[in-house]
């Protein structure tokens, strides 16, 4: 329960009186209708709490979902993720859920596109509010190609409305505004990098000056906190902190709260860049232009806010700063492994907690196996915090694909699925993997499931592949088994993670929209899954780095195409009680006893003896 | 040889004094380089003769390739499909070819920039000339983004410089020029088409309103051809006619060559349309456009010459023709059955009439084969001409994709490939199939190869994929099985076919690049293969189209995902020396005992008995 709820509201439910001050705001603009984008000034996916604006006036709390405020209707869109999520938040009455994908739900372009023509058949315009810089510049690249020629005018509000009915009575009251760019930063050392800033600036400034660009503003905390190899924590699960940087052919600077930065590290930033307020970005940004220098803009990766700053000419470009975070280094590598496998082992530890408390008939909850996870990462060293909202769903909440939270009152079942999604920050590294688990005796139908899910994310793992090859090739390989058995999954196959970063970050990833081709050094996750409301759901997930194959020796001087495979970052076994090894191919059963090889060998090692036995029989498959 | 040799010309070849001369021109424009596209002013992929400008004055004759002429230097860009055909037709001393996706070479924008950037050190710029009409919206938008800022500006030339180089001496009295926009048009009827042109306007329009869009100008043949339910042949083996097309929301404008319309094809065309001179296009456009109309640009499928006449409000979206045309009605299903059944008789045919002379020992060229299938091409009903160039190349000559030239000096020999790609029109439908067959005697690893690429094309071919999948993820499916073997091919898996109309056409296809999905009713090959240059190449391909599975019942209300499946249109034995039928897994054999059961129940009935035993042996497979 809310605080907003025990000040006793005029209308019947906190998200009802909100829209309904913002509906006044929409009035007093002469707006027809305001855009609440699920991002913020810098289209973070976890956003600092202070900028939470969708979920703090809708009450849906998912990852990514933008809302769209009419006069007298409202309109959230979100993705399968969020399906059963956002119908458990919001009040469908006030809110209508658009799920675009499924037959006869519409996109936001959709509806504006319906709403302009709508207008304009009554001889009127549909006026489109928005805040330049919560809007990428992409998006509303969007809305001008498809939904101005509608008949909407999209006009720029400068003043976010929500954070203009947050600052009024009651709810400024109710709930001050947590603070904001606060928390200490701190430097990552370069033999923790593999990298300094000042190398890093150089080659931003080779793809700069390749774009023949001239001034690169950075917009994304990930971007920043990369190339200053800084970290902080204003924002939860992702270690970074709200700054603006520019960089220019020569000069850099960046734009933070710079009271919480200590003198050594301001020392150390210094030596290559000019540390500034937050608040002087525009400023800054705006003396640096002239008629002859072009500025680098990366429409998916920029608000507006800033793209009105710029008067002066544009390349329109991907930022060199997402291709070259993406790429590991051997360093960063050696340190992804370090920390994949800690939380490999603190989530073994937890799979066998788990049977333990089963097998000795002890009641547990979604949210002890979610505490002891955690707790279990702590433990391991340069522990720093989660990378995300731990989800722990049993039976039906399995289903759910990003269940958000564990639920102390719901106990595990013996005969339901456990699908335990979670991921730590440690110091080395940024780690995410799922297994889905089961208490004993699991029918007919569960195994089946389980193994078609096992079989695609093998099938994706083991995968050999030419350089070139996108995103969206590698999720057909790894959803044609599961098709040919008449199942499939809603999201993505596999995310970008960065190295002690974001846990979601570009631009390679594995679905059928990702037509970045993968590259030596990119980590990213596998996790297919299969959700049938009501019944349960199954996810598998693990990390992976790229790797090239070795090149085979050969006479033949004309140049090779280099070959790639994935290298696992995870060593957690699978439950070998939902595994039907006779429906494994040969090289699906080689795979799977290598991996479980190499688990044993990674792990026992440094796991209790009675951990260390419990893990050896767990890996104890095939004939 | 050809005629401008007799001439003797100035310089060394035909290509050096033809860019000689057109460099004159571009120091006359001032000029640092002319860029000659492969397309012409309707973006053809095959052009009619008049209109060949690269292949003119460079002398390769491949569908694909942009030339760019420099003050001293040309490069042409070509795919991995004309890698070795280029080699062959263009002399390396004086035009650069540039394969990108090889290592080191660059694409035609990446040259470009370097172009623009040297000029931009020594405070120039670099002048690219462009002849607008032969220029796509969607090429000079990535010019705009990439080279651009680099330094290169692009100079609008009125008139094509080739054009003006061809029409002097002495290639004007060598090479005059052909006729152009002369063949006869022919309408086809509303029981082949199963839709007549008043229902076709309608939809068009529909789109066109959903879109907010007023005026449509079209520029591409096909999609005239499709409109119009009318034919011609002013291009080679695609059954259009030089055009240009405008519909609006309350007319219709057809501009061709008046003359060759019969008068009852032009009473039925003015039932739904203006006819007028082809030039007239222009003019008529600029007069139908006010401040308050909105023109539908599709950026890949209009030339900057349109463009430019444009001067009001334009909506850049893809043409709604595009879509309609792609997916075929159940009438044009049925035609393209019946034609590609033809041409698998015809090819059928053929196999067997090279097994016999191979049998004798009797001495058979590559030209022999190609006069042959084509000879039982025509036999059939309907026949209206090829559907592109036939593709006969034995030995190393398989190993080139798009093997332009059926040798009559190259007998077939015992222990190599045979490369067979060809494809007809009837008068029902466009047909294109490939089969790779050997004289006997196959190697291990022919044998290995081959079984290789027809798992892949199993793998596809018998994918069942949801609603949504896109041509991306179903080339990444047909490529697994190989790329664990090591192998790969340098060209898309397949691409969308015309109802009699181009045997290429848009949007869906089968490739990395396609995020199109593909849905019920579009027609695709499939078409993996391998090839290794000196050894030889191997290619299997079949047309299919997408149907939707029955669903089963039911009894939960909620909304089904539909799901796809590929339905064969080609029927035509693979050579089953080259079949390894113990490294096909069960699912593999089934459908390849199923394809092949379908073969003989469609063909035998129709072939002669000596001709169906033949078929009945070839299509024998297994334990």
């Amino acid at each position: 329960m809310t605080s907003v709820d025990l000040l006793q509201l005029p209308t019947s439910t906190p998200a009802a009186a909100k829209l309904a001050e913002l509906r006044s705001l929409l009035h007093r603009h002469q707006l027809d209708a305001y855009l609440i984008p699920s991002a913020d000034e810098h289209l973070n996916e976890y956003l600092p709490e202070a900028k939470q604006r969708r979920s703090w006036i809708s009450g849906f709390t998912g990852s990514a979902g933008d809302l769209l405020v009419g006069r007298d209707r409202a309109w959230l869109f979100i993705d399968s993720r969020y399906y059963e999520q956002a119908e458990l938040e919001v009040d469908a009455a006030i809110v209508q859920l658009c799920k675009p994908g499924l037959e006869d739900h519409k996109t936001l372009e959709e509806i504006l596109e319906d709403l302009g023509r709508d207008a304009a058949k009554t001889g009127g315009e549909f006026r489109l509010g928005y805040d330049p810089f919560t809007t990428a510049v992409h998006q509303f690249q969007t809305f001008q190609k498809r939904v101005e020629p509608c008949g909407v005018v999209l006009v720029s509000i400068s003043g976010n409305l929500v954070d203009q009915v947050r600052a009024q009575s009651p709810w400024l009251e109710a709930e001050p505004l947590p603070t904001y760019a606060a928390s200490r930063l701190f430097a990552v050392p370069d033999d923790q990098t593999g990298e300094t800033i000042a190398q890093k600036l150089d080659r931003v400034r080779e793809k700069m000056q390749r774009s023949n660009a001239h001034i690169l503003p950075i917009t994304k905390l990930d971007q920043i906190a990369w190339l200053f190899n800084l970290r902080g924590w204003d924002v939860p699960y992702n270690p970074v902190f709200i700054a603006y940087a520019i960089v220019t052919s020569d000069a850099a600077f960046l734009f933070t709260n710079l009271d919480r930065i200590d003198l050594a590290v301001q020392e150390t930033l210094q030596s290559c860049a000019t540390l500034l307020p937050y608040e002087q970005y525009a400023e800054t940004l705006r003396s640096l232009l002239n008629d002859k220098r072009r500025v680098l803009l990366d429409p998916k990766h920029t608000t507006m806010g800033t793209q009105q700053l710029v008067t002066g000419l544009i390349v329109e470009t991907s930022s060199p700063i997402e291709g070259l975070k993406a790429r590991k280094n051997e360093v960063e590598i050696a340190q992804m492994q370090q920390a994949n496998l800690k939380a490999s082992r603190a989530k073994t530890r937890t799979l066998k907690w788990i049977a333990d408390r089963l097998a000795s008939g002890e009641l547990i909850t979604e949210a002890d196996v979610a505490a002891t996870v955690e707790g279990f990462y702590a433990e391991e060293s340069g522990f720093q915090g989660l990378s995300f909202n731990t989800i722990a769903g049993t039976g039906a909440n399995s289903s759910i694909v990003h269940y958000g939270t564990p639920n102390p009152q719901q106990p595990l079942q013996f005969r339901e699925f456990l699908l335990l999604d979670s991921g730590a920050q440690y110091a080395s590294g940024t780690t995410d993997d799922t297994r889905t688990i089961i208490g004993g005796d699991p029918s007919p139908e569960q195994i089946d499931r389980y193994t078609e899910v096992l079989k695609a994310h093998i099938n994706c793992a083991m995968q050999r592949f030419p350089k070139g090859t996108t995103g969206a090739q590698l999720d057909g390989i790894t959803r044609s088994t599961l098709w040919f058995a008449g199942l499939d999954y809603g999201h993505g196959t596999g995310h970008g993670v960065g190295a002690f970063l974001n846990v979601h970050e570009g631009p390679n990833g594995i679905s059928k929209r990702v037509q970045e081709p993968l590259e030596p050094g990119m980590v990213t996750s596998i996790e297919p899954g299969y959700y049938q409301p009501g019944w349960g759901g199954i996810r598998i997930e693990n990390l992976y780095v790229v790797r090239e194959l070795p090149s085979e020796p050969s006479e033949d001087k004309a140049p090779k195409t280099p070959w790639y495979q994935f290298e696992s970052l995870t060593y957690i076994p699978f439950d070998k009680q939902l595994i039907d090894w006779n429906r494994l191919d040969i090289r699906q059963r080689e795979w799977l006893t290598q991996y479980n090889q190499a688990i044993i060998e990674k792990l026992a090692p440094t796991l209790s003896s009675e951990d260390a036995d419990w893990l050896r029989a767990a890996c104890q498959l095939g004939d």
